[in-house]
């Protein structure tokens, strides 16, 4: 198959930012794009071929859509998977597929598999409703506090919650969900899996996640996580296990927990370009997006190493502002060795929305994470008075 | 001035693929971009807000072109300069401006702003029409052999014949042109400069160029050149020294001749991105395309150090082709570290057309020039059989 110049053309379902950043490789590969989003301002809208606007969820709209195309794959988890299986059973090439993605869009089966394939995961009981719950709590039959997570559509920190006393449950929405086990842990990590369907198989470094406190939003991203070696190799081998038992074709970011006494266990997977892999842009051989779009069209993989030390940082709305995007002192940060922001082009802004992000490369990781930090304090994103 | 995701305006005459790989770096930075390209199978048609088709050398065209826009720069230098002219006087940033451009535009005017400026370049004279150059060559009044230029529309080896006896002079076209010293020299440099209009200058380093023996073109360009610091340093002072002199705002590629006894003579400037700074976009922190962007912006400039060396090898339609390109054994390349290709986009290729280019990264620049001649002698811009 030639992909370069020609007629072959490549779905993305999905417009946004992660999108975007494909698209990117998409036009230094001149491979021919069709997208679709919901969004008549989905910053994909230029640099792909041809846009279309509509339901991602929607039968028929995803079906018509996937139709036109030779692969298909997505940037967002909310699509409709029938709509897959019936193109996938009509020939079109569809990566990830529909049964990993059927794996992993829901929660709860996403942890049985993890529990079936005996991959390290925190302990779970999943639940039909919140009455369900409720009465196991009620009966004590459940150790406060643990961490409740809905099984479907939550995303960046929604549909997780900390329930440390039996009131919290208060607050909960009435939908399927499961109560995890609350794992003291000392580092959030995530390894980014690629895997082509011939089987060739690559993981980026370890990369280290710190967290906004209150929005639960990744703040950093490290890269290499600034963890002994030998936990590192424990994470990218685990990561490996989970993408070859996933069958995974694509990207696949896997997030873990480093315990206390050193366990890994896998919290969650995202079968995508992800957000702790956009450092790869600036710091890696191969960026997360060049290295998705190599898999999904079964060519050679990037090399995954680093060039310089990488750290992220996202570019979320301030607290207290909502409207028309600044961001303030960007020019500053610009001055500064080694920092490239990217603006994901999203006119409006809101509180925690992400907007943007910043790389830092660097020599040193702790330099760059004194400097990650001073970008951090400067640049803010806030909306025009 | 808000550049980012607001309202600014950019204008970029010429859509070509130094227009492309610009629309990379507007893309990331989300600033809004207008092109005007004569063909409507540009490779900036997509990826800019707004096309325009039109001629760049038409005055009207250009002029109305640029007032819709708040800051003009340009990818080629063949464009009118008139239009740009009237624009600057009505209050349009034009960068790099029409002075530095009319300076530069016709080579006879050029090679005199470098002599009036003491800027050591090749001896040559000018002239008029063939004739006087035929009757100087009668009388033995110019030494063979010399190198013929014409002084305009020249470009790519187009435009360059070294004259070797006077019946070379029989194939020439009859234009205004020049006749240069033909200096031995034991390398062809480079060096990229960025300067913005608060008067911010950089040099990237200097860059050794390759160049394929019957084409003309460059074949690799490398970074850093193999040369010793003190002749490095000598160009990059020398190139400087030319940027500051035209004062000129945006990129300036000087091209450079390392003669054997290690003097450097200037051969001629380009004022935009250029071929011999393709390797920044994997090689360097911040690339020549994010940097020309950042000058003609008057925001700070982005560190021009390299993160590994960088090789580019130049992709041109192979002999005995013409017609819808492919890029043969281009999935080999991919599976070897730190190489990428760029392609270009456009669909049919001939001969020596410049379709492409690859980069390839590495610790050590001799490894890299092996890999770099491997890439060369694996992938063939041919067409389709």
């Amino acid at each position: 198959m030639n992909y370069f110049s020609s007629e072959f053309k490549l779905g993305i379902l999905g417009g946004g930012q992660l999108g975007k950043m494909l698209l990117s490789e998409t036009r230094k590969f001149d491979i021919q794009t069709y997208v679709l989003d919901p969004s008549d301002e989905s910053p994909c809208k230029i640099a792909c071929n041809h846009f279309f606007k509509g339901d991602l969820t929607d039968f028929e709209t995803v079906y018509n859509f996937g139709k036109q195309v030779d692969v298909l794959t997505f940037e967002i988890e909310l699509v409709n998977i029938e709509a897959l299986e019936k193109l996938e059973n009509e020939g079109i090439r569809v990566y990830p597929s529909s049964k990993t993605l059927r794996g992993i869009q829901n929660k709860g089966i996403q942890k049985d598999f993890y529990k079936n394939n005996k991959i390290p995961t925190a302990d779970y009981e999943i639940f039909q409703d919140l009455a369900a719950l409720k009465i196991k709590v009620a009966n004590n039959q459940i150790q406060l506090p643990f961490v409740w997570k809905c099984t479907e559509f939550g995303y960046d920190g929604n549909g997780v919650k900390i329930i440390r006393e039996s009131n919290d449950l208060e607050q909960l929405p009435d939908v399927e969900c499961i109560a995890e086990e609350m794992v003291p842990f000392k580092n959030e990590l995530a390894v980014i899996v690629c895997r082509n369907p011939s089987g060739e198989i690559k993981t980026y470094p370890v990369v280290e996640m710190e967290f906004h406190p209150e929005a639960n939003q990744v703040e950093y991203v490290i890269c290499p996580a600034r963890i002994e070696e030998i936990v590192a190799e424990k994470a990218r081998s685990i990561a490996l296990n989970v993408s070859v038992k996933f069958d995974h074709v694509g990207l696949l970011a896997v997030e873990m927990f480093q315990t206390e006494d050193n366990r890994i266990l896998v919290n969650e997977v995202a079968p995508r370009p992800h957000n702790s892999g956009h450092y790869s842009i600036e710091a890696s051989y191969t960026s997360q997006f060049e290295n998705h779009l190599r898999a999904i069209l079964d060519l050679p993989l990037g090399n995954t190493d680093s060039k310089l030390t990488g750290i992220m940082v996202n570019l979320s709305g301030e607290e207290g502002f909502v409207g028309n995007v600044i961001y303030e002192n960007i020019e500053k940060i610009l001055g500064w060795r080694g920092v490239t922001p990217h603006i994901y082009g999203k006119k409006q802004m809101r509180p925690f929305r992400k907007m943007g992000h910043v790389t830092i490369v660097h020599e040193n990781v702790n330099e760059a994470r004194i400097l990650a930090e001073k970008v951090k304090n400067t640049i803010r994103v806030i909306s025009r008075q």
